[in-house]
């Protein structure tokens, strides 16, 4: 697998399968072919069992293609599948218990909001942080307030490890997010909704 | 800790905190002086973190008690909280991957509800098995169909590992579902829901 923060380039956070417009797999088959460099697994399923059979399939597919998979929110089901890492927020295990349950070999990554809470993290225990939501967002309900570019930049300053930017980001404002310094942009809907998923992830790819 | 089968004799699934009169913690307390051989965690948290916060205060006030600690269907939170083990249902992580995440050391029990189920069980995997709902519950939605006794009891005769029998169990029918042969009789409304979960608990285990 590719080192980090190389993967967190064009980080694809899996939207619920009815907002993927090809479905799931065909939509992160074709996320992948257009240059998404990371795929964390995001279940929207109450129960584990369907979302262990969902991550088993993503696992597979994104093996052979050499692109590393994380899963949010539930440790157990990214070891279950042999995933390369979780992301938790702020509100799942933390991030002792977290790494703990990883071990050393695996990637971690948290939500992080504000300065506050940056100050407070404890960077050892991680691989790269998600900031935002940089810009409003329909695709998760309950987020914290909106972090903007220029806080964003701030923020990415003051990081001892890579940052991924997410929430609201879009083709249109891709460049200035790049602009801010992260290692990578995260997207759900600007790739799982679009019409052409690779297309998509093509034209993100190029900015910057 | 005790042995299992001797643990499942009265064996508590933790209800929703509205639904415990005396709140979790104090239910639970109260519960274990009654007599409860074991608490399962069954969290309904949409976050993981208050889960885990929850679970570890069950885990020690449980451990000074000697009582043993499952949690339901997160294999993390049960590795995190260094819970005795877990409870799965069929929609949870299949029994291979959770047995592999828990290891040897840890129980694990599936719920099951019918003779198809328990003849494609693979006990080997398993320490018991979670038979019902013998009766109609409120507690859970989404149940399979009722078991009953007469049916219970033929299925327990089936099993070549211990049984717990679970779903609208009572005082007044306590008796009879302990005639089918269980090892023990699982309750949450019956106990949770008490005025006095200590006597409820007190009088579910002088049945049988």
């Amino acid at each position: 697998m590719p080192d980090l923060p190389e993967s967190l380039s064009l980080y694809l956070v899996t939207d619920a399968p009815d907002r993927c417009r090809l479905g799931l797999l065909d939509t992160v088959v074709a996320a992948v072919e257009g240059g998404v460099s990371l795929v964390q697994y995001r279940t929207v399923h109450a129960h584990k069992g369907a979302a262990y059979a969902e991550a088993q399939a993503l696992r597979a597919l994104l093996a052979v293609r050499r692109v590393p998979l994380l899963v949010n929110d539930h440790i157990d089901l990214a070891l279950a599948v042999d995933a390369d890492g979780a992301h938790i927020g702020r509100r799942d295990l933390p991030p002792q218990a977290a790494r703990r349950l990883l071990g050393p070999g695996r990637w971690l990554g948290l939500s992080t909001n504000n300065l506050r809470q940056l100050e407070a993290t404890d960077f050892s225990l991680l691989d790269y942080i998600g900031i935002g939501p940089i810009f409003p967002t329909g695709t998760k309900r309950d987020v914290s307030p909106v972090v903007g570019v220029e806080k964003l930049a701030c923020l990415v300053a003051r990081s001892p490890c890579p940052v991924v930017a997410i929430g609201g980001i879009t083709l249109g404002v891709a460049a200035s997010v790049r602009a801010a310094g992260v290692a990578g942009l995260a997207v759900a809907s600007a790739i799982c909704g679009a019409v052409n998923p690779a297309a998509a992830a093509r034209a993100l790819r190029r900015v910057g």
